[in-house]
């Protein structure tokens, strides 16, 4: 089941683990340069949504990104658990997770809910974990606009600086 | 708090987290057969719902599941979280997890959510820990119907091969 | 990226963990008596929603806690996720966390679903590590009502003794 045996490959885990974390801080929060750093210079493949959305090269991916999500009025919230990872070799690993997203859409009135599976495999390229490849399947995806439902958005990291706008006693 | 403090009892809790993701996994894709093979032999106890359905044996236990959650109309997203793991001695564990699910069922028209805590034990049998005994209370369980809220499935790993019906840019 | 690099530091990570899903296990569950005790005794910040609910002091931060979630019609579930730690030196630690939290308040009629991201700041005392400042930023916080959505509370831990009201095969 993938769990490490000793301590070389746990600290390997984490080294993995830290890379999966810092994609989604940057995901979450529109941070394009630093999610650049995260994938292989060369050959890198994003594989989303059981492949619909398909890209090569950390380029295109994250020309992907920037063109979908960089708008204020886009929200997400991306997050990966279970991880299952296999080291292959001594700069070579796989890694399955399960991943829940929800994203908020106040400009197209919309909020999706989601769940999946990533299938990822990441190359030790100079001293550092980085990824190569990345892409999920979906579970489920559901989709239902915010105003006819009576959803508000009441705080946003882009237009209420992460705030509430709901009082507390 | 229950962190270990050497190496011996990590590599003990990475192992039991492995074995509650492997679970976690088979119960998202309906993987009943290698779900069946992650408890012990004998006498495992499913206590869930706040023991509301509760089933001894690991044939009764996955049965309940096959019997509730195979249908390809039920999409769910168990995740857990934040796990303190206790070694009892070297072939006994217990621990506490949260947890929090999602079912979108588009046969029986709902999406519920809900979250609660799990209680397990866990046994090392033959080399290998296994569930012992499982189960959670929640802290909440909401319901609502799909379509009277304006909800509609776009991606389902089962009627679309995990890929979203939505277009992006 | 913060990962761990020797057995040591990989030890002091766990049992910061182990710190904060004790905070969160305390939150959801109401248990104020002990979430009191793993802040540290003097100077304790809480700067949550961006700043815009500021406490000082363990007595004032418990306090906003009981005030305005010990009521048995609020239920609430956090979850923190992909942990980003840094060991400042042998009695100080920082780390940033995703986090997502779900309210359902069966009293004031409403859903609330949210995500930000917690920055922390720990300290070790007396050999044990706690927490002397936290806070977090939203991405994004809604709020919609129960009632208006169709949405029923089908289980509580308070209410229903974490049962789930609704009947399976």
């Amino acid at each position: 089941m993938g769990a490490p045996t000793d301590l070389p490959s746990l600290l390997e885990h984490e080294a993995i683990k830290a890379l999966k974390y810092a994609y989604f801080r940057c995901l979450d929060q529109k941070r394009w340069d630093e999610m650049f750093e995260l994938f292989v210079p060369d050959g890198a493949v994003a594989s989303y949504s059981g492949g619909k959305y398909r890209y090569e090269g950390r380029e295109a991916i994250v020309e992907f990104m920037r063109t979908n999500m960089d708008r204020p009025g886009f929200h997400s919230s991306h997050r990966v658990h279970h991880p299952e990872i296999t080291l292959l070799d001594d700069t070579a690993a796989t890694a399955t997770w399960a991943m829940d997203d929800v994203n908020v859409d106040s400009e197209f009135d919309f909020f999706l809910t989601g769940a999946g599976f990533y299938e990822d495999r990441y190359r030790k390229h100079e001293g550092r974990w980085l990824i190569e490849a990345t892409g999920y399947r979906r579970t489920f995806e559901t989709i239902r606009p915010l105003s006819a439902s009576g959803t508000r958005l009441t705080a946003s990291w882009w237009s209420t600086d992460g705030q509430s706008r709901l009082d507390v006693r």
